[in-house]
């Protein structure tokens, strides 16, 4: 209180994400099993080509790597981005569509600062993205939640709400795998939000982190490849395929859009990371990425059904959970009775954690749901994990 | 203008920074001298250190370096910053004073996020930090020109400002080897600075890239270290002292500033690079970041001692100039009748560039101003560069 003075109105009002508090809690406990974070397991790092690439990089090409970098990003890495998302979907982008990003993080935060401003209507699936959430609420903006189903948002609600003289500025969606739920979104809801979009005139942001980490065959076709790109903002990263800690995203989008969001991130940081994104080239161009997609893919798959297995195992029937077919979590909903905010602290104290479910809501929150990540430990762990939080639970039930 | 309808209020009044421009046009022609941008000699890079450096790193600490990280930074390297801080200078900070960012620009970003809001009276040198003036734009801050002279900011100015009812939120100040001036302020006047901030309880942000690059024997502490540094906010920097591609900038301040920058960072981008965060950490750690710092000056004085050398042979007597004792700048002020925007093109078809200097100024710019940058291109070259420049002086006089 004391230094309110010196602080914008902004910054008094900000308030820290419950996720980064939990995960600073837990990295200072060695005896918690963590479900909780969103982190790829380190044991899907291919460090040595890492290294090996960084190498050729510095001896090649490391007076380039190492200066700064046009706003926009590596020109390379931005025709390989685009090239990419063409060969593996129906698009037809170039790099003048691609805009690199210090993360995906940072790709959101951008698309907030150019697209949203105070009281403007913002769809977002109910739950979604915690962080976004926290953009969101720095802007001020009139956050409507949709809510999920199995295959996606509920079309009534938003149909209704558009009826209703809804009128919104952009609909942020994490339809494939989507975090924190796992659920992705069919086909034909993505259709049919192109659909509302066009019609009622707003714009779709997809958010698209997990798409390669499929474990089963059937694949949905993103939104991007689905609009003619003129609508949606399509939002990607190297972070779940390569490494978090290289900080690379990246948004593609109409050129117009990428001019203007190149705009606001020159006071924000100038530049991406050079030597990052030479990397990220290489790792791209080589086609190193595409077998590592391969190892990470068995690793995560087997972690899934671990955890998937313990679930069935531990859990009393009146839990229910999602079934997802790719990406890093699972979304459970108890019995109404149970609050996970208020269960959090025990589960601590039995060395497990979760993300509580109250966090991913923009206005109603669910209270008696939750988020298990399975990327991050070990198998073995999940099972103890899943076990704990089964004993948990069951002590919280009448 | 077919797209306003999307863009937030703050998106449409986005204006690109003029020194990206200029950067931009000249990094397609290889026939211009440039003069202009502010980056280091590709030369300053000790690549093969970074190479090495890189190895150990993955070998021995890979799996943590490509993980994501806290959004304050990297433990050892918070603490190695504060250490070097109170070796170098009379500071008792720790590494709970220290915030990490993802450059010295987001450092800047943040504290205007935390500290400024719009109408918010903001002192700033005339001229000053071209970036720094974009994020207050950004902000619809109320910013207060304060002239230089040749040992720092006009006392009188400032004083009569204050006395006149003036009521500055907060002082950016870039007193050491200025960007765009290559000016330092003098120790008396750091000190005078602090009393106006104390009496007028105002904060001061010292952003301090340059330090370290001082090619003479007189050094002036940092206003930091003069303050019992509760009012003052540094601002610091890797890119000078081994490669700006690396994006590793930092804040240090009183400990209640810090969680506030850092939960203004949360939404930005999460964290800073990991992995450039090890890299620097090992680099300074080792002391290779001194012996570097000793090559890099003999590299840049001889370079400034070339630049004033040509500027003395080729421009003519009506044009004045700085004499920086460190840093990457000097600069110019040209008879009154040149306006160095409108005689831009004409360097370009000679085949040399400069940064017009009006951009550098918060309100009444001085159009017959300009940057010269003596880091970057090679001796040859500058020397060649500043004889064009007087050919295009001399054929802009009357």
């Amino acid at each position: 209180m004391k230094f309110d003075k010196y602080y914008s109105k902004k910054a008094r009002n900000m308030e820290s994400s419950k996720i980064r508090e939990i995960s600073k809690i837990i990295s200072e406990r060695t005896d918690i099993i963590s479900l909780a974070g969103g982190m790829p397991s380190p044991n899907s790092f291919p460090i040595e080509v890492v290294s090996e690439l960084s190498d050729d990089l510095l001896e090649e090409n490391g007076a380039e790597a190492l200066q700064y970098g046009t706003t926009t990003g590596v020109k390379k890495l931005r025709n390989k981005i685009a090239e990419r998302l063409n060969r593996n979907f129906d698009t037809s982008v170039s790099g003048g569509n691609v805009l690199v990003t210090s993360g995906a993080q940072q790709a959101l935060y951008l698309i907030g600062k150019v697209f949203i401003q105070r009281d403007d209507q913002i769809l977002v699936e109910a739950p979604t993205y915690a962080s976004m959430l926290q953009i969101l609420k720095e802007i001020d903006a009139d956050v409507r939640d949709i809510n999920l189903k199995e295959d996606g948002y509920s079309v009534e609600e938003l149909q209704s709400y558009l009826e209703s003289g809804g009128n919104p500025g952009l609909a942020y969606f994490v339809p494939t795998f989507q975090n924190p739920s796992g659920i992705t979104t069919s086909r034909e809801k993505r259709e049919k939000l192109i659909e509302f979009a066009t019609e009622h005139d707003f714009l779709i942001v997809e958010d698209d982190p997990y798409h390669q980490l499929r474990y089963s065959e059937n694949s949905v076709p993103p939104i991007f490849s689905l609009d003619d790109q003129s609508r949606t903002i399509y939002v990607g990263t190297i972070s779940k395929l390569l490494a978090p800690g290289l900080r690379v995203g990246w948004i593609v989008a109409r050129e117009e859009f990428i001019d203007k969001l190149q705009l606001a991130k020159q006071p924000v940081d100038l530049c991406t990371n050079v030597f990052s994104q030479h990397l990220t080239y290489r790792y791209l161009e080589k086609g190193i990425v595409d077998r590592q997609i391969g190892k990470i893919i068995d690793l995560y798959r087997a972690k899934r059904d671990q955890m998937l297995e313990s679930l069935e195992e531990f859990l009393p029937n009146s839990v229910e959970w999602t079934t997802p077919e790719g990406g890093m979590f699972i979304w459970l909903t108890l019995p109404d009775i149970i609050d996970t905010d208020e269960m959090f602290q025990g589960a601590l104290d039995k060395g497990v954690a979760y993300v509580p479910g109250s966090i991913f809501y923009g206005t109603k929150p669910r209270k008696n749901t939750l988020r298990l990540n399975f990327t991050f430990v070990e198998k073995e762990q999940i099972e103890e994990g899943v076990k704990k939080l089964g004993e948990l639970i069951r002590e919280n039930l009448p």
